[in-house]
């Protein structure tokens, strides 16, 4: 099954040293190959362990490892996604909605997930595409979302938004996030758009701060291409960020297309993991009522 | 194509009453044999007219035309669905999503129909049971949504949401709505919840003041099975309404499930129809920007 | 100072009675006069108890201890404000934002209180009246909200709304939720209002799931008449509940009339009470930032 | 009464310059003294105008009268509050709340504001200060919002709110609005914000995109002091934002002070306003029920 695996980790905090650490021993005592990112490596300090670029991994690896928050997570994601291998999160950092090993029980959760013991989710990543005019002038993945705001002293943008062609509206306001489901209990929540459940092949468009007061989050079906045009007549700085890790700059004549990545992020979790029991837990929903 | 069309209008307004006649005669130019709904042909008094029940246009017809607001449409929806014959609404009513034909237009916009320039759209209708253990008490179809909630004084319920089995949440509050995409832009709108592009698998739970302040609305896949068991020690008046218009009386120890009916509904609209036009004439958005 | 204090309990719990006994047995112990609440007394089964109807606790007491969550206080506030006697709530139930004492510190927080070591906040009641042309048929006070509601198989609605004469909106939607700055962490919270410094003097409208997407929550001065007109051709049931406790019933033709009361509660707590660290316990907000 | 009046517009549209036009005429007409502010007259090119510096219309002028949409007049509103005269809006702008006269109506208007028939209407502004230790390192006033924010790559921020040096909440999230009544129909709006009346004395504080989800705007009276520590470790760039106009940049261990300023502003309308009429033209508001 899972003979070589890749271990990444966010660099610069002590407890995800001690969460790699524990990881790598756990893989050590299954007697698999290990392969460490380069970074990760630097950080434990180990000359013993074989390592590995980052982009590397995914080729030579049936399984990566990562260790940190959802934010290491989502950089993996981005970059590991096309090679198709599986992906399973170790949570060292904050709310961990995409992370399936929690950090007291390490070796055996990994123990479980190697012995077979596991779910694999698809989620599907967005793929955003600034164009000008034909040409493309940059593009990221985003496996959370892609949220379009200015970055000047006025953070007011007026865009106009479309799908498949279709003109939906125009809007002034901080700008857009468009998110995929597994993004729709990060950014998106904070911003009033609904939990969706990360089977779902939907996309989620969300205002931020709109004047008009009848805007709502709107979810279309997973398949739809969505295209920004922001009227920018002063070329103030426009972004479009991916992930919140990610800045592409709009220039002057940019669109900002946006469409489901045709390759989908293979997350895994030790068995018995349940979506809805990660938002009650994450989002602090009420305990079960007396004698219900 | 389409050679027998039943006629249903809602009884009562003046309005209606002239749109209906503008659609048999429209219809009576064409040729096509007309059949009116029994309590249609009773407001407009033409003896003339071939009547029938309702519960037999869907056998005896090609296309129902429905003519009032969307709120006939709604339990022609209910009562025809199984039939499998398509549905177009001609708008004497509100707001009006659902219906394809505007009331100035409506003898060219019927040819153009008739004459096979129409889209058809699939709407999914939601089937709500009231179990009493393994006992049905009560069911009725909705197009738009099924809403639980209390009928007494107090307002306040108390229940717990399981989706394909698995503990969602508990909550307290003034009820739920579980809502089809065709639903999102009414009721769970208003609500709080987002609007749904009619084309999604996917139903949307939108809590009714809950007291927990981390409720959100959840977007859940179309193929999942709701449940919900309200905790009602003395048997106080708890319903679930479909589409506000059939409301079924919950009992003590009963369970209301909710699951997308297997037969869809077809709508017509006359070609150029689309939905983010709707949204921006029904629901106000922003005009478009100068020179954007 | 507080020579005769007069006890009040919520009936039927068995927690209630224990903490009640709490309170009686600190009481006797400070040698003070006790009147306890007929029900009360009843409840507790100790034949030697002082005991008076409710409505002449406000005469004959110089405070008044009420023992349950904060749906006893707000009868107790209702029933008794007129009086001008200061209450102390000692929570044996819920959220209790208006209950000063916790149950595990009675007797100290009781002790500390009647050594004068308390704050003392005044909390304005709304009085909504239900008027027939010029003829009052209904009254009653609140301390939290008075909220227009339906009461029959349709929710939904039409009302105008007024405030000093002036026309405010016309609204259809499931009712309208008038709130105090005590209620605004209750009901109003659930359906957005914003929580308000329960020092200020002004009232919040909150509409119940509008119809018009752009209504928001609106705060106006405290000393403004808010007047509702119910569109009501059916006489179908319409209500103006106070608390949730008091249901006034409004006919045909009648109109709704919401001002504040002149004669404010006054909510004793012991020294150290904090409005905002209420809102962090009850509202469960961030904990503290690490080394914020 | 309205001896000398001032006239400040917004350079750069043609349409403010056909307004400006218009008002001066009106004025002329009038016979009253006409002071033009130096960036107008050299945008109307007229050399026979009398003209000063906006800094000294406070001083000579009775009644100071702004051209263009609210932007300008917020402007005014900090340049000239202290001075203590009334400012007239005409509006040739955007929305236009703060604006009492409409542009086609610019000569009657005016002149019934000069014969007297009008009503002012206070409208406290807000302070805004920065400090590092016990020294100011920026100030500016706002009528409608300071606006806490990061202006790097990453919008989160971390930081902890205190009013009147009480602890209210930690938070992250992308900052927060403190809007006065003015501000609450502005950016606070489109956050989620109430709508409170003009004459309200109470601040409002609403969370930006916060992470918890249980945050809610708070109203808060208007003495209150509003203190922002902001969890800065990296030395990100941050600002307090002042209507949108004016940035002020929070350092290293700097607070944000905000409180009401001492003087108000004193806005004109012609007889006739009422904040509830703007808010339903300004707001799109229902229109009245049939027959209500």
């Amino acid at each position: 099954m899972f003979n070589t695996v890749g271990v990444v980790a966010r660099v610069g905090s002590e407890l995800v040293r001690d969460g790699t650490e524990a990881v790598i021993a756990a893989l050590r005592r299954r007697g698999v190959t290990i392969v460490v990112e380069a970074d990760t490596a630097g950080m434990l300090g180990d000359a013993s362990l074989h390592r590995a670029p980052r982009a590397e991994l995914g080729a030579s690896c049936d399984l990566v490892v990562v260790i940190g928050g959802d934010g290491s997570l989502l950089g993996v994601a981005r970059d590991l996604c096309d090679a198709g291998k599986p992906v399973l999160g170790v949570n060292r950092g904050g709310l961990g909605f995409l992370a399936g090993v929690a950090p007291d029980v390490i070796e055996p959760e990994l123990d479980r997930v190697l012995d077979g013991e596991y779910t694999s989710e698809a989620h599907f990543l967005l793929c955003a595409h600034v164009m000008r005019g034909k040409a493309e002038t940059a593009r990221s993945l985003a496996l959370n979302d892609v949220v379009l705001h200015g970055a000047g002293h006025s953070h007011m943008l007026e865009f106009s938004v479309y799908v498949d062609d279709e003109w939906v509206y125009d809007m002034r306001g901080d700008g857009l996030i468009v998110s995929s489901p597994t993004g729709s209990t990060a950014y998106s929540l904070s911003a009033g758009g609904p939990i969706m459940h990360p089977s779902l092949d939907a996309i989620v468009l969300v205002p931020m701060f709109p004047h008009t007061l009848t805007s709502r989050p709107l979810v279309i079906p997973g398949e739809s291409v969505v295209t920004v045009l922001v009227k920018n007549e002063r070329d103030t700085a426009v972004r479009a960020s991916c992930d919140s890790q990610v800045h592409l700059e709009l220039g002057t004549a940019s669109a900002l297309t946006i469409r489901k990545h045709p390759v989908a992020l293979r997350l895994l979790y030790p068995l018995g993991h349940n979506f809805y029991g990660s938002c009650r837990s994450k989002l602090d929903w009420a305990t079960r009522l007396g004698g219900g």
